[in-house]
C-alpha cells in the first residue's frame, strides 16, 4: 500500500482538498494548495524553494496550485509557483520548475522536465525525455514525444532568452529540436529528429536538418489509411470531444464561447 | 552501509528469496517475488502498481518475478507484471513499466526508460538513456547505446500502436531512432543519430536520416584493426562465451539444442 | 523547511565541514568530505559505493571531496571517488559516477549523466539531460547544452575506450553527438544535432552530420547584433570575469600566474 503515512512531511502552510491521498516519503512545502481527489505518489516534492531559498532569510515560497483530480507519480518535483489546472497527471522522476502554467487535462511523462517560467494550455501531452526551456509556450492539444526540446538561448551562452511557441493541435515528433524563438503554427506536424529553425506555418508537415515544409498535413495520405491528419477526426482518446465527433465538440464550443 | 532496514516497506505477499539484501527507503508491493542472492539497493520501488490501482476497489498487483542474482541500484522502478530472469543488473532512477519481460544476464542503464510490454531477449544491454516504446521486442545480446529510441505510433497520436523488433548482436548507436513497427535484423548497427524507416536486412551497416544500408557489416574494415564485426569474434565481457571462443560457444550451444 | 534531520544518515567516517545543511533522507557515505557552508538537499546519495561494495568483503570507500560553498540538489547521486572543487551546484536526479574530478564553480544540470572517470575544468555547465562518456576530458568554461553527450566506444561493443576531449570556452549545443576519441579545440561552437566523426580546430563553427567546419566563428555575424563570439566579450553571469571586462580578467589572471 502506498498510503502509510510513513516518512511524510506536510507543512503546516500547506492545504490539502478533501480525499487527497499522499505517498510515503512524501514532502509538501509551504504554500502549497491540492485539490479534491487528488494522488500524490511515494517520494514526490511539491512546492520544492526556488535558489533564494538557499540564501535569503525573508524567503517565503510562492503559492503553488494543484488542481483537483491530479495524479503524480513517484519521485517527481513540482517548484514554487505553479499553477496546474484541474485532472492533471505526470510520470516518475519527472521535473517542474517554478511559475510553470498547464491549463486542464495535461499529462507529463517520466523523466520530462520543464524548466519554468514556461506556459502550457489544456490537453497537452508531454511524453517521457521531453525538455522544455524557459519562457516556451505550448498552446492546447500539443503533443511532445521522447527525447523532443524546445531550446531558448539563440547565440549560447547569452542572456538573450527567447522561447518559442507551439499553436494548437501540433505534435513534435521524437528527437525533434524547437530552436530559439521560433513560432511553431496550429496542427503541424514536425517530424522526428528535426531541426526547426524558422517559424513554420499552420497546417504543415515539417522536416529535416534544417526542417522545411515538405507538404500541407492536410494533403497527407497513407496508403491504405487515408488522411490521418488532422488527427482529431480519428482519435479521441482522453479528449473532450471522446465518443464524439471532433465536429460536433468544435461546434458546441464554439457556441459556447459565443 | 546500504542494508539498515530503515525505513523499508516489504508487502506481507512478497516473498524474498534467500541472501537478498534490501536497501534503506525501498519499497516492495504485494505479488513481488525476488530470487536469491539479489541485492536491491536503496529507494528503489519494485512491483510498483499500474493506473488501475488509484481507482478499482478489487485492484490486484500482478505477479513480478526478479530473478537470482539481480542487482537493483537506487532509485529504479519496477512496475507489476514484469518477468526478468536471473543477473538482472540495472542503474540508477530507470524505469522498468509493466508487463515487460528480459531473459537472463541483461542490464539497464541510468535513466533508461522500459514504456511496458515490452519483450528482450538475454544478454541485452541497454545503457543510459534509453527509451523504448510499448510493444516492441528485443532479441538476445542486443545492445542499445545513451538517447538511443524505439517508437510505435505511426500517426501520431494514434491508437495504432505498432512496436518494431531488434534481431540478435544488433547494435544500436547514440541517438539512433527506429521508427515504429520496424524490423531490423541480426548482427546490424545502426550508426549514430540514424533513423530507420524501414526494414534492415540482417548484417548490415545502416545509417544517415533517413537510414540507408551502407555495406554489408563483415566487409567494413578499420585501418589497422581488421574487420570489427561481427563484434563476438573479439568482445567477451560479460558474455557467456568470456574466455572461450565465440564460435566454439556456439558450437556447443548448437549441439546442447540439437 | 528541507533540514528536519528527518531519515538522515551520514557514516561516522564522513567529514562534514562548517555551516553545512543535510537535507531529509540522505545518506553520506564514509570517506565523504563536505566542504563549509555546502547545503546538500533531500534524498541526495554522496559516496555512492562503486561496484565492487556488494561482492568484496574488503571493500571500502575511495575519498570523495566535495568542496566547500556546494549546492546538490534532491535526489542526485554522487559516486565514491570524486573530487569536486568549491562552488559546485547540480539540478535534480543527476548522476556523477566514480573518480570524476571537477574544479572549481561547475554547474550539472537535472538528470546529467557523468559517467565515471571523467575530467571537468573549472566554470562548467553542463544543462539538463546531458550524458558523458567514460575517460572524456573538459577543459574550462565548457557548456553543454540538453541532449549532447559524449561517447567512446569507436566499434561498439568493445574494450576500446577512448574518451574524447572539448576545449576551453567551447559551447556543445543540443542533441549535438562527440564521437569516440574526438579532439574539439578551444572557442568552437558545435551546432545542434551534430555528429562530430573527427577533430574540430580552435575558433570553429562546425555543424551537419558529419559536422564540418562551416567558418571561423570569429567571423560569424549576426544582423543587428554583431560577432556573438567568443562569448566571453558580452557575458558574464557567474562567470570570474563578472563586472569586469574579459580583456582586463585575462590580463590580470596571466600577470597572477606568470
Amino acid at each position: 500500500m502506498k498510503f502509510n503515512g510513513r516518512n511524510v512531511s506536510v507543512s503546516p502552510r500547506a492545504r490539502i482538498g478533501k480525499n487527497v491521498r499522499i505517498g510515503d516519503n512524501t514532502v509538501i512545502y509551504a504554500g502549497v494548495d491540492i485539490g479534491d481527489d487528488s494522488t500524490i505518489c511515494n517520494d514526490v516534492t511539491l512546492g520544492e524553494p526556488t535558489i533564494e531559498y538557499y540564501s535569503e532569510d525573508a524567503y517565503a515560497n510562492l503559492p503553488t496550485i494543484v488542481g483537483p483530480g491530479a495524479l503524480i507519480r513517484s519521485h517527481s518535483i513540482i517548484y514554487a509557483g505553479c499553477r496546474i489546472g484541474a485532472c492533471f497527471s505526470c510520470g516518475h522522476h519527472s521535473l517542474v520548475r517554478e511559475n510553470t502554467t498547464f491549463g486542464e487535462h495535461c499529462a507529463v511523462g517520466t523523466m520530462t522536465d520543464i524548466e519554468g517560467e514556461v506556459r502550457i494550455g489544456n490537453y497537452c501531452r508531454l511524453h517521457s525525455n521531453v525538455h522544455i526551456a524557459q519562457t516556451c509556450t505550448l498552446g492546447d492539444f500539443v503533443w511532445f514525444y521522447p527525447f523532443a526540446v524546445m531550446t531558448n538561448d539563440p547565440y549560447p551562452p547569452s542572456n538573450d532568452i527567447r522561447g518559442g511557441s507551439i499553436g494548437d493541435y501540433t505534435q513534435v515528433a521524437v528527437h525533434a529540436i524547437i530552436l530559439p524563438g521560433v513560432e511553431v503554427g496550429e496542427n503541424c506536424l514536425i517530424g522526428a529528429n528535426s531541426v526547426v529553425s524558422k517559424a513554420v506555418p499552420s497546417f504543415s508537415l515539417a522536416m529535416g536538418d534544417p526542417a522545411s515544409v515538405v507538404m500541407d498535413l492536410r494533403n497527407y495520405i497513407v496508403m491504405g489509411k487515408g488522411r490521418p491528419y488532422p488527427w482529431m477526426k480519428r482519435f479521441d482518446r482522453g479528449m473532450p470531444w471522446n465518443g464524439m465527433d471532433y465536429e460536433k465538440w468544435f461546434e458546441l464550443k464554439s457556441k459556447k464561447s459565443a
